[in-house]
């Protein structure tokens, strides 16, 4: 149903998870060390606080899983969660439920808040019957390009590229150094591989018909009012430039979202998907132990 | 005058800046190899969209300078920034600055957040006369610590404990495991080393009152009222406790900070302060080409 | 002019190629070190043994200038060499150069013997005035995508995905898997990022008719015949599919290649180019010592 | 029977052979994410499409096993393999099987060209009952010193020295550095540990004689015909030099490569043995999915 | 009973131990793979060959089991051993356990060695019947913080601070530095976190009662006399300084322990413990093949 | 004069060093980011507080300048050092100064401990008129094989073997598995690669013949006395085994050191060069400050 963006084989996803614990464990867990007896084993809970969206079940199920810990999923990723729901059941060694625990939860509270974002934006964009797909951008926290982008395909977006590697898209930027946006493009196809599009950000309706005419995949819309947006459509349906895909971008919120979506764009893009992320409250509690 | 946290050498620091970078590269920046022609210099400019306060200048200058780039910083750590501000100037190869571009966006404008959140309640604090530490918890983005906490400290707040190995704080789940907090302190004592504090999480004023009679380094008040916490305060000062400190946390908020300030506590811990965090919009603007 | 892929920054693109050396040093050059006499400089030169088109230069340079060595280079990447011809000249530390010689050797033959194979086939079908891409595939040695990819690339190939991030390449596994190349597409269009082409691998002409009409950006011909192509070609004009392009794969040598472009397909495409390499014979010798 | 080379700890190997497909990944098989329906399972088999010796069984059998496939091997290394021929069933989750798929062939037929070169050499010297051992160099692709040298060994050959700290190899340009030969191996004798063969490469019988005179284990006659190396020989026995071995090398094929071996040297090395490498062609085909 | 130090995730911790090994084996093991005949299974048993007190084993069989070893042992971290005391009984593949053999006796020894030179200082002051702390420092061997503080730990020691980040340690040159101690201690509480300690170290008593007023949480005595100790003890119990802990540094010895330990300093650390470490002779015995 | 023995890259031994000082700083060195003020710089002398010889004073430079310290060294590795002493100045950065100085002190101390043991024996030999090599084992610190074979050749040792991959030598236990040391050696001959010479533990003087007569390259006697040597060597003499080096090993002191190298052997080997290290001790002080 929704877009599913990347695909890890598990056992190179535990390294990158292994690594995120080992910053935060240092040379110890001095506490845990120190109360837990040994050889206690442990029963444990991971309850949601607030409502919302889950994601990053899969992540922290691989690394319980890696450290030894029995995983009981009550919830798969993209389903609806509610306030005092248990997400997951947890069994092992105490000390190992202790240790990981923070480093689980940052992962899913934080997975889940983009995805709740996500979802909620998806979501009104379906129930007015659009076809719009709401996507992420390159704007996430650093070094967290494969879980952002995850979560965010969790929640129904598209995870738009995934790095520097998979997409032509000539910014504003890029054209100040090419010196114009029709060298630009000339340059990109020329030296690009024709495995990959070619997408160019444009200021006005001028320069989206330019880049159209250049013969671009996607014309990203910087910074477009929904109404600017409807005279370009008009423009892009006489030219028959309907295989040519638009994305709007810059200025669009959960208000004014529908509106964007109205003038038929293929695409929107929000970067606080991903850079401004409201965690969802989650915790975890031992519930006994022997 | 403020805080400042953790002092990485700057070459280790290189190396985890870099990580961050090749995740974003991936096995090539596409665009730029395929648009930018070659030998091209430019002079760029990062600049504040927003009003805040500043930090990751250092950490951007490292990143920037380690591929080759000439940086003259505008602006340093924890000074305050307005909206269309120059925060700094670039001159290099132009690929080279189009590529790392989004990754110094993101730590810039990920610290600076964190940065102005810190900096705005401390300031709070600091008008109204009162010496509260503002401080963070390890509810980071998953692999952030490091410069997560650095922008805690940079906007004038308490790291706290950096990771799992420089504090013994004994929560809620340390005490069910070990049975009782006075097992659990007594564990600590006994088995941590005299090199660090210990602090224990209670829920209740007796609680507190147990655990300062039981010979702790710091009490963590969870989820208290400020009425409830000013009641503790006076058997905390006929117990003659004061070098024992008190830091509040749970249910704080911007508006009810200073009601909390008020009752004399040591230390009030924020998680929102980095794990829900609302980024400085800052850009980057190639001004000149050669 | 030529095509060129990929992009790193230096310093990432420096780490790669020490660990690469790392590899061939183990616990250290036993032979350098019980040799040269210390403190003892020498002069090197790069010489080719044999004719062709050289690439790695960048490569080998960053990997000296990062061990000290003064790196002076005679040609670039890309032009043309012949036996004898002095491409480089080394002078620094005498253990250095001795140490790291067969290390830069190797990838200076190998990335020359895939641009002088690649520019061999470009070049007959630049001479006979025709447009085919000659491109590589993902057939590289193990652990070596970004060398053998850019070597095709300084060569004047294309060199098509990088790896699998970066284009959805639906191959007749993927087709068995899925159940039908229909519900294949139909999967791609609906899960896959817009950000990405979809190209699909065919064996018989109606099947590529098929995938065109499902609306795909690219069809891969497996193991056609040019004379099969071209009654292909003559379907694809009549349902004006020009914009999809159509890549010739399997079974394609120097001998008929020219039979394949003159077809018209916009990409040839073939794994010797970097699973079967014939090297370029290069060598180093010390000119001078101090 | 064969000379089997280098040893490594599973895992040790397993870690090697992750980062291989790591970098095939990059962030994510978008392919297969988008079309593989979710809880697929396959079989699938590796098939020979060409004649050959087979290697790399043991190394894509452990990737495979990391992943969590069952491997069911029905050749083991060393062992004639034909066209058509099945070399090995997996069985698992599908999408597994098809990201794993381009990393795994290209280790088996990289490894099997290898393989296959160096048996067709070698059973050329067993067969004419001459006792020659046929040798690989350092000349590898950048990176695979273990896994071409394991290949050499699959197929019969000797490794050589696996590496720069193995083996005190005193070649032409540490004789310049060092100022003669003589030179050289009086300080490879004196700096040198015990525990190391000294080798010393040479271009003329004079040297040779030179060379066994200064009590090297080893030495390396380069580029001599096989003429100059039987009149070589004559010398040799006459002051009894047998328990000093000698190497052929350079101008070596595998026409006249009995005419090297009937002189009676101890081994010949070939640098197009690993840096040359025509694969074996070898594909994976999903028999049957659930 | 004893204080154990530090706690790893055992999936963290095998990483660490696989490096280890991995720096060893090089590019494999030529001995084991040449002698060993294929699928060769063998029982050997790990047995100590001098007195003491042993650690590690914890260690070692992570590492073991990690090769896919049976591991069964036979004492504990922390119990005495016996010269001739089997302490470990290993099964499985043959080849595996010579090669790892040498790593494993390195670790066990070694910790051994650190364990039992603690345990006897440590048993010395309990027989005494005082309460003094026996602690490490960080003068370990390059790169082995995590096994030689473990190993304190285990000998009943405290492990003291485990690296740069969990304890404000102000020595002399960081005086020098500042300027003066008043002036590092009021920097120190100025700008440290209150999560941790701040200890100070003084070369006379009364920079001792000074540091004590200016309210740090330990003072180091460095190179005090048990006489001199003494004479501050009574001022510190005038000024009523218990509850700031005291911790002899410098000139102490197995002989001299005991007056040291009898002036009531809370802690005695000695750089020797894990400087200059004897290690105890421990050996592996193949005792059967299969 | 001396052997010294194994050489890096500086770029790659730099990376060694640096992995070193990121262990102990962890998440920061929270003293001196809070004591130091920032933008000072400093100059500091390192000391000798005990006679001796020193090594790693290369290893040292190296991290110190990788983190941009001005390095001027007063000695050189290998010479003879005193009391008092200054070994090298430093000038820079006062944090880095302070951050850096246990990880460089640990690594001098313990090289120059291990330089110091080897040189005694060494010289003592030399006194003596005698050529008996001192030789390491592979019984080193865990993952410290580089850092202490380099140590024993700065004091004139010979590092023997620097790990598995570089010589065969049969042990007894790889004997027991093989069945015999006549299968062991015949296995090791043909198998093995001519590269590499082969080694034999014997704990008989006729085993000692039976390895000479199969054609070992060198004869390990373990815990053989003087006098048992002596005879075996009479027996060498008349078999004229002379180019077939002799190691003894096992129960050599500095006491009977002569007794053995009386003997003739070529070799003698000792674990505790580098297991049971005692340390120089070696200090930093801050001199000035600006």
């Amino acid at each position: 149903m929704g877009l599913v963006a990347v695909m890890f084989p598990r056992r190179i996803l535990e390294e990158k998870l292994l690594a995120l614990l080992a910053e935060d464990v240092g040379l110890g867990d001095v506490t845990t060390e120190a109360v837990v007896p040994s050889e206690c084993t442990a029963q444990a809970e991971v309850i949601s606080k607030a409502d919302g969206f889950v994601a990053g079940m899969e992540e922290v199920t691989i690394l319980a899983e890696a450290l030894g810990l029995d995983v009981d999923c009550q919830v798969s990723d993209g389903e609806k969660i509610t306030n005092g729901q248990v997400l997951m059941k947890l069994a092992g060694d105490a000390a190992t439920i202790l240790t990981v625990e923070r480093t689980m939860l940052n992962l899913l509270s934080r997975m889940s808040g983009i995805a709740t974002a996500t979802k909620s934006l998806a979501e009104k964009i379906r129930k007015a019957k659009l076809k719009t797909r709401v996507a992420a951008t390159r704007k996430s926290a650093p070094g967290l390009l494969y879980f952002d982008k995850k979560a965010v395909s969790v929640g129904g977006g598209d995870p738009h590229r995934l790095h520097l590697d998979d997409l032509i898209l000539i910014k504003d930027n890029h054209i100040v150094v090419a010196g114009s946006m029709a060298e630009a493009v000339k340059r990109a196809k020329q030296n690009g591989s024709f495995s990959k599009k070619i997408e160019v950000e444009v200021a006005t309706p001028e320069d989206a018909l330019k880049a159209a005419d250049l013969g671009v995949d996607i014309v990203m819309l910087d910074n477009f009012s929904p109404v600017k947006i409807e005279e370009l459509m008009k423009q892009w349906k006489k030219k028959d430039f309907s295989r040519i895909l638009l994305e709007a971008s810059g200025g669009i919120t959960a208000d004014n979202l529908l509106d964007y979506a109205a003038t038929g764009v293929d695409v929107i893009s929000l970067g606080e998907l991903t850079h401004s992320v409201k965690v969802v409250d989650i915790s975890l509690e031992i519930v006994s132990t022997a």
